[in-house]
């Protein structure tokens, strides 16, 4: 998926929502553990009941690679059982030197077809590349993110800059606005302004809206573009927002409640 | 495997070496390609004609996910048979917010039984701590990495400190050198004389001798310490030494070369 259908997709739904597919067979209500697969089963419902009121579903990798040969099971199920107008996100944070990284970027655009992969930054330019390789793919690299340990080297500072920004002045050279974007996490909201000094028309995966409790309002007032350029990440708040057998229609209002007001917010932005 | 064990199997068997099974099913020997799983197949014959010259492991997990479930089937076999008094690293270089981290660690701690993983420093101390907290276990965190993108952040300078010493300073907390190793690749030698100011108990994974034209006589110049403290590893330069049906012969040729270069150097050192 290219930058122009994810922009005309946002218009037309109306919402830059993300819906996290973080599921711990732990979590999930009591009458799926009957199933096959019961994974799969439970992000089939959460799918049917929100694929119309968001744009993108991003798939928390540690959660299916923790359940073994099963978990990539219901991963490669899941992956191909998402409308094909939604954008999807291997959220695996993966990165390594250039022959290595290049494995890694065959698992997930080859084999699996994702649309994109978060990547870690911190071994540079060799580990990245290999994924802006692959043509219509995207890279999504973290640059500051939502939980408290970011702020322990992230923000690690020079003179001039925090080490997230100099993260960000020296990548966005490796690819274009086309096939790369950041994350920065909802909790960092106030720090989306001198971020959007640097990458003006980057798009940003926007992860701790919900359970992390970030806030949308402040994302969207620091954060957004002429674009939209912001994909806001929801995961456990609307997942789990129920835990019987109408389950997914607990979700689907936590999701609705959110694209309502995202929908709000790009009118008053007249997007 | 806990730290007395490791030295004092460095000590009985004359060798720091880790064999790295960076196992590529393109670049293995073609009378392997009709055995069931040509890679495990590779893998076994590594280990068979190596492991009395090594103390340690690394599989490289990329080059297993790649391959889907076959390749995970292969990574757990290759695990399996590995001698247990061998450490073995899960090469994977995981790095997540705490409730992720966890999974990854039930992944490759619980369900596969590795002695550690690499993970990735840039999220922060909650993304790190969920490994520690398997007791018997170990977090390989990277450092100062062998490949020449780690220029671009790892030695980011505020005015007193690059981020590498910064990730070493803040980091040696959240363990010891009880559970707690860092990376720091042969291709940075002459930084070990510094980072061994740092943490001059721990053990540190040396990648990037062989393939990577690492040093192993500065490695040992600059890092090793009393109790050797050094864990060296080698990939492609040993599993890829030949290419017929003798590659095995090959690999323990050269496994051994470095093996005899080990013991003169521990021999030197009074160890």
């Amino acid at each position: 998926m290219n930058k122009k259908e994810l922009i005309s997709n946002i218009k037309s739904k109306r919402s830059f929502l993300c819906v996290g597919l973080d599921t711990d067979i732990n979590k999930i209500p009591a009458h799926l553990l009957d199933a096959e697969d019961p994974v799969f089963e439970f992000n089939k419902k959460i799918i049917d009941s929100t694929h119309d009121l968001c744009i993108a579903y991003k798939i928390n990798i540690a959660f299916y690679e923790s359940r073994g040969l099963s978990g990539w099971d219901s991963l490669v199920k899941t992956l191909d059982y998402i409308p094909s107008g939604l954008f999807t996100i291997a959220d695996a944070k993966r990165g390594d030197i250039g022959n290595t990284s290049s494995m890694y970027a065959k698992a997930f655009f080859s084999n699996m077809n994702f649309h994109s992969i978060t990547v870690n930054p911190y071994m540079g330019s060799d580990s990245v590349t290999p994924f802006l390789e692959f043509a219509g793919k995207w890279v999504v690299l973290l640059a500051l993110t939502s939980n408290p340990g970011a702020l322990d080297f992230q923000k690690f500072s020079s003179n001039e800059k925090q080490l997230f920004e100099q993260v960000l002045e020296t990548s966005k050279s490796w690819g274009s606005d086309e096939n790369l974007m950041y994350v920065v996490g909802a909790t960092r909201a106030h720090d989306l302004e001198k971020i959007r000094r640097i990458i003006p028309n980057h798009f940003i995966l926007v992860p701790g809206v919900g359970a992390q409790s970030g806030s949308l309002s402040d994302v969207v007032k620091y954060g957004m573009n002429k674009d939209c350029g912001l994909i806001v990440n929801s995961s456990r708040g609307i997942i789990y927002a129920g835990s019987g057998v109408d389950f997914a229609l607990h979700a689907r209002k936590e999701a609705e409640k959110i694209q309502v007001e995202m929908n709000d917010l790009l009118t008053g932005l007249n997007l």
